[in-house]
Formats: C-alpha cells, sequence, structure tokens
C-alpha cells in the first residue's frame, strides 16, 4: 500500500477502505511513515471528513496498533469516564473513588491538560509522591484490590493515536469530529470497559463550542462504543462558564476533597453526581436513577468516599495525610485577590481566558513537554448572576511572583463582566442525554 | 508568526497575508520549519486554493529567498521557454542554440524527469561529459560568450520552492494550479529575463490533462509574469500522443540533432519552430510572424543552429565529435522492433503508458534520487492514421536486457490501438494562444 495514493483518495473526497486504515495506523506506530505523509493525510481527512465505516476502522485499527487491558474472566462491569475537557473541570478525581465505594470498578484512564483546559493527570501529581505512570499490570493489581486506578495513557496503548494526536496538535488538525471521536475511542475501548460515560462539553471553553457539534461528536462516539459491544451514554454539560471555583492543579484536588466530604461547589456536584448516575446505572444495570442517586449521596456522606480516595491515592504513592490536611499540598507564595471595580450583576464568567492566565501563571501547558506549577490558580469567588459591591473578591490569585498576581488580576478581570442589569440565565449544566436510542434534551 | 495559525487560517479558506507567504517561503528554504507543518499548509491550500494575490505573493516570496541571474546592464532582451511536461518532449535542446543563433540571448534552465515525464537535464548529460551544473557566475559568463547555457536549477535558486516541491510530491499535493503556477514562476523570475514563453500541455500525458484546468494554469503564469515586468507567452500544445518519435534520453538528443540539420519529424519541428516564433518577437520586439519563421528557417539551413548546439556542448564540457557522430551516445545492448500483430489504422499511442515503460527499461525516474540510463528508450515509428500491415514495425525498443525488450513490446502495443477505421484525427498540434491580452484559439 502506498500511502502517497491513500492521501490523494482522501484528498479527492474519497472513502478509505478498512485496510488502508490499519496500514496508516501500523506506519504511525512503527514510525515507518514520514510525518509529512501523515500531515497531509490528516488536513485532507479534516476537509474531507470521514464515513461513520472509516471512523469504525481508524478507531479499531488505532486500539489494534498497541496492548490493551484485559478485564478478568468473571470480574463485574468495568465503567470509565471521559471528558472532552474544560475549565475546573474535575469530576474524574470525585466520581472515581464515589463509584469504587459503590461497587463499580473500571480504570480511570485520563490526560494533561493541553491548550486552555487543565489535565486530571497534572491535578492528580500535586497531590506529594503521587504515581499515575502505572503499568498494565499494576493497574489490573490494583483494580482487583481497590476496583479503581487513576492513571495515565501509556506509551503501550494506541501507540498510533499518540503519534496522529501530537501531529493534528501541530497542524491545526484537532477539531474534526471523526478524528476526535477515533481519538478518544481508541484509547477508551482498550480499556477492557463494559460502559463508558461521556461528559461533551459545549460553550465557548469547550474544544467543540457550537452544540449541534458536540451532538454530532457524542453520537459518533456512542454509535462507535455500540459497534463495539460497549455502551456508551453521553452527557453533553455547559462549558461557557468555569465548573466550580478552583482552577489549578492543587487547588482542584483541595476542592475534590471538599466535594467528597460533601460540601464544594453546587455546581460541581450537580455535574459530578449527574455523571455518577450515569455510570453506577452502567455499572449495576437495572438501579432506578433515583436509587442511584441516594446510594451516591450515602457514600458521600457516610465518608466511604473518601476513605476509598484516601486508600488509592495510598496504593498509588501519594501522601494519604494530604486528605485529612490539605495544606500539605503545594501552596503559592503569593496570593492575592482580585477585587470588584464597581457595583453590578456579575454576566459572564469565560472559560478560555481564565485557562490563558493559569498557563500564564505557570500552571498549563501550550507544549505538550512543558512542566507544570502544582500551586498556582485562580478561585473563582463568584457565580453567574451574583450581585457584587465595590471592593468585593471576584477571584483569589495563586501565583509564584508578585508580577504574575498582577498580570492575572487584570486577565481574571478581563474575563468577566459586571453589568447593571442582570444578563439571560445562564445555561444549565446538563444540557442533554445521548444514547444508542438517540438525543433526549434534559432542559 | 506561528505556522499553526497559518495553517487554521488557510484550513477555513481564508487568503494569508503577503508577509505569512514570506515566512512560509523563509522557513522552507532554511528548514526551519517541520516538514509536517508544510505539508499540512500545502493540503490546506490544495483544498481551499489561493487568491491571485496569494499566488503572486507565494512566487515573490519562492523567488526572494534564493539568489537570482542579474542580467547585465546594457544586454539585450533574455528570453527563455518552459514546458509543463510530457513523453518526448524536447524542444528546449533544440530551441536553446536556434534562438542563440538568431541573436536571441537567454539561460534555459531545465528540470529532470519525473514520473512519466522526461526531463531535459537527463537528456542533455547523455551526450558524453555535458555538465549541466553551471554556477550563476559560469552561467554569466557562457551568457556574454555563447548568447546561451543549459543548466539545471542550483542549490542557490529558489531554494522554498526546492523544499515544497519534494513535499508537494510526496504529499499528493503537485496538481494545484496556484501551487504549480508559484512554482514555475519563482524559478523563471530568478533567471531576470525579459520574455518567456510557456509550452502548456493538454491531453492524457499531459499533469494536468483538462484543458480548463491548462488554460487556468496559463492565465496565471501570463499574469504573474505580467506583474513582474516580463512579458509571457503561452501556447497550449497536444500532449495526447508522444511529440515526436524517439523517446528515451540519448535517443532524443540523437532526434534534435536530426532537427537542427532540418530533418526529423514534422510534427516535432511543427511545435518547435511555434514556440521559437514566439521566443523570438519576444526577443527581437516588433519582427513580423512570417520573418521570424524566414529567420528561424534561415539558421537551420545555414547550418548555424548546429554549430551554435557544437559551440554549446563544447563549453559544457560534452563531446562535440557526438554532433557529427550521434553513434557515440551511450547505445543500449538489446534493440528489437514491435511488430503489428494485425492490419489497420493507428487509432490513438498513449504517453503516459510510453513513459512508464520507460521507466521500466531504466530510462526514467519514479524518485527524484534515482539514476537514470541514458542509452534505453522507445522510438515510435507509426503516426496516428497511419495504416499499417501485420508485422510492420510500430516501434523500436533500446533496452538493457533480453528481459526488459519483452517487458516494453507489451506495453508499448497497450498504449497503442490498431482499429479497422480511422478515428476521429488527432489535435492540432498547437491549440492555444494566451498572452495578457486574452485566450486566442489557434487552430
Amino acid at each position: 500500500m502506498i500511502l502517497r495514493d491513500l492521501i490523494a483518495r482522501k484528498r479527492d473526497g474519497g472513502a478509505l477502505p478498512e485496510a488502508a486504515w490499519r496500514f496508516v495506523a501500523r506506519v504511525a506506530a512503527d514510525r515507518s511513515a514520514p510525518d509529512y505523509q501523515l500531515a497531509a493525510l490528516l488536513m485532507a481527512t479534516y476537509l474531507r471528513g470521514m464515513t461513520d465505516g472509516e471512523c469504525r476502522a481508524l478507531t479499531r485499527a488505532m486500539l489494534e496498533s498497541g496492548a490493551v487491558l484485559r478485564r478478568p474472566a468473571g470480574a463485574g462491569p468495568w465503567v470509565d469516564k471521559h471528558s472532552t475537557g474544560g475549565v475546573g473541570d474535575k469530576t474524574s478525581i470525585v466520581l472515581a473513588p464515589l463509584l469504587a465505594a459503590c461497587g463499580v470498578a473500571g480504570p480511570m484512564m485520563s490526560g494533561r491538560g493541553l491548550g486552555h483546559t487543565g489535565g486530571t493527570l497534572d491535578k492528580l501529581e500535586s497531590i506529594p509522591g503521587f504515581r499515575t505512570g502505572l503499568s498494565l499490570d499494576d493497574t489490573l493489581r490494583q483494580l482487583d484490590t481497590l476496583g479503581c486506578a487513576l492513571i495515565g495513557q501509556t506509551g503501550e496503548i494506541a501507540p498510533a493515536d499518540k503519534t496522529l494526536y501530537a501531529l493534528r496538535d501541530a497542524t491545526a488538525t484537532v477539531e474534526c469530529i471523526p478524528l476526535i471521536a477515533a481519538s478518544i475511542m481508541s484509547k477508551k475501548l482498550a480499556e477492557g470497559l463494559t460502559g463508558l460515560v461521556l461528559d461533551v462539553k459545549r460553550g465557548s471553553g469547550a474544544f467543540l463550542p457550537e452544540v449541534d457539534r458536540g451532538l454530532a461528536l457524542a453520537r459518533t462516539m456512542v454509535d462507535i462504543g455500540h459497534d463495539a459491544g460497549v455502551e456508551v451514554v453521553a452527557l453533553m454539560t455547559a462549558m461557557e462558564r468555569p465548573l466550580g471555583a478552583a482552577c489549578g492543579n492543587a487547588l482542584e484536588i483541595a476542592e475534590c476533597l471538599d466535594v467528597l466530604r460533601g460540601g464544594g461547589p453546587a455546581d460541581l456536584w450537580a455535574v459530578t453526581e449527574a455523571l455518577a448516575v450515569e455510570m453506577l446505572r452502567l455499572g449495576r444495570p437495572g438501579i432506578a436513577a433515583d436509587a442511584a442517586r441516594a446510594t451516591l449521596r450515602d457514600a458521600i456522606a457516610s465518608g466511604a468516599a473518601l476513605a476509598h480516595f484516601r486508600r488509592i491515592v495510598e496504593a498509588q504513592g501519594g501522601d494519604p495525610r494530604t486528605i485529612d490536611d490539605p495544606s500539605r499540598l503545594p501552596q503559592a507564595p503569593v496570593v492575592g485577590d482580585l477585587l470588584a471595580p464597581r457595583a453590578g450583576v456579575v454576566g459572564a464568567i469565560a472559560p478560555r481566558p481564565i485557562g490563558h492566565a493559569i498557563i500564564a501563571l505557570g500552571g498549563g501547558r501550550t507544549r505538550q513537554e512543558d512542566a507544570v506549577d502544582p500551586a498556582v490558580g485562580i478561585v473563582v469567588r463568584v457565580r453567574v448572576g451574583d450581585v457584587v459591591e465595590p471592593g468585593q473578591p471576584l477571584a483569589t490569585i495563586h501565583a509564584r511572583r508578585d508580577a504574575d498576581l498582577a498580570e492575572a488580576r487584570h486577565a481574571v478581570l478581563a474575563a468577566m463582566t459586571i453589568a447593571d442589569t442582570p444578563s439571560e440565565p445562564p445555561l444549565p449544566w446538563v444540557t442533554h442525554r445521548i444514547t444508542a436510542a438517540g438525543v433526549e434534551v434534559v432542559a
């Protein structure tokens, strides 16, 4: 098979056969194809699209390009959750111990922050000692003992996706629905799951802001899962404002500990609970939504979820004292508030500029090889619709240096609007539920 | 300037400003951009197109990425010719000495064969000792003494085009009108010409077979030249059958020597003369077409053109005895005819399969780094419309090995049709003349 011929076919709008996508995944995984040919194919694919069959074929080919986790014979269901990414989106860190405490097992494989979004792995690694780089064998052992492991994508899993994703990032071919779907699902299907819950973000802070494109991505991923025998439920949730209050690695861990103690911001719990209900129902077929909610709330109220998180932290090398004493998390040396310059009503809190302000503070990445500062970040102290007085704190900024603090104050203020009259109420946090049966408008 | 942002703009159908194309040419020339980003930009450009302004900007930027030939103060006009390439297309080798003998100077900068087409440099290098790799200084000296130099694109000229062309070849982004036009014109404008004649091929053996696409390419190049103050005239000529009889490097040199002696195939002379008339008129403004034709025929009949070729061969290190004794050209050890298997009328002689048969014989390239065998090739012994008898020679094949001869016989026979009744008469050799004033249908 000649890669240039495949590029030409895709360039002319043709659909490539399954064998062609297998070839592409193989030469991407073993790095035997020149990157420039793969880049040209990705751009042609971005602009010409893929059929559903091609998307399934590429997903399968990338999945089969590497190792997979095998659910042991006799094991119960395995359920994971994936989010398309946002600012303040920290639900995985609560969901993993919460579901495990409710008896639903599953590997939770996450990524690192890139662009304006944070990454679960970076957040977890702000816990002193916490290791996310477990081998597949270690992951299986921990799943057996604790029902849960919070891990990163190892080099063994879907190496073809690793090559293609890095090229997409460098060649402006990321925001392509079938390529996004194949990338996510190839890794998720490699986890040996029985069920998967997707959190597909919409709004200005999402990688695909438009509702229709987000729904198309959700439907594509649900179909790929269905085709592979994995039940997939997607919730579309809002990302035109940060989720919760804390944005930044250690700050978000502290907020997750609040939630696991029954506290934390109401919006963060609302989204976390909606996702948890779906995961619990996939893990325990037959349970009603109300019963699922009661089970989850019990696990929080009883301390079982928090206790489970402590065991996971300990198992993965983290300092368990952090659980009871979040001041053991990395602390930024410079902390200061952004004060409201005028009276008014909070009209918008734009997540992208908040994300970029975190990068400027050193807490995010612009390139995959960048290191992140775990301590820095921004805690948003108001919600959309709040009435504020002059001098009232709008946000608290955690910085490494005074100059960074001053810069972040400007950036965060620019991300917010304070108006004389209330704007339209913001979007509900969960707006659609997408399953193999179709799309349901939730709110 | 960030290359990924430029890729994204072109991907979304935007026009890039002149400064962006300058940036692209600079990072392509100094190899500071990753090839995969350039490849993605080329595919986005292929699929989204370029405005006329962008095409001019890229041309100028590639031209300015390297050295240029400077016409000395007080020198007369410099005229060159460029062909978009075909099979048996050897007019440059006749035109260069012919025009110089008529007092019209100019560097003749040519390329190597790629794909099914031959290349003037490969043909010239079949003359023992002939060197095409002259420096710009040597070229200027030879232009001063002989009015002509037959040279290749040095690394100094348009290095940005060199990088981008190699990538286009590997990424199926060659057949893109603005990219073709910018590639050709950046090199031609670097020659310091006052006039340029383009031979834009049409038909199955052309890189752009369709008439409308060929005309669009011609118009684009004429406009770029006009914009840069160089008068450009394009002729559209037929390439649905090979030009002349000889196809293959040394065989084509021998045929050019026939033409310079006043012989050779009538079709080859017809195309050569049409191009020569345009070159002469650009070089001697005011001369009428009839007078130009008479001047050219005199230069052939008097032996002046042949004598000029001898001087050029000598100046560029070639063995001048080859001129009078073409048997000094490389000779293939195995020569055999393809005989007509039946009686009938020759209906078609497809140039692409003939070109591929030459590659199979070793006389062409599939990759730029391939070496070519100068001796091998195919002499087509019949023309479209000829009536043939069984056993009559259709072609003579010059091969390195017996097995190659047998294979070439099959390939050449498959490239020809022999029918019971004559097909439509073939296209005239010259069909359109394109200038800044518009398109004129010649035949």
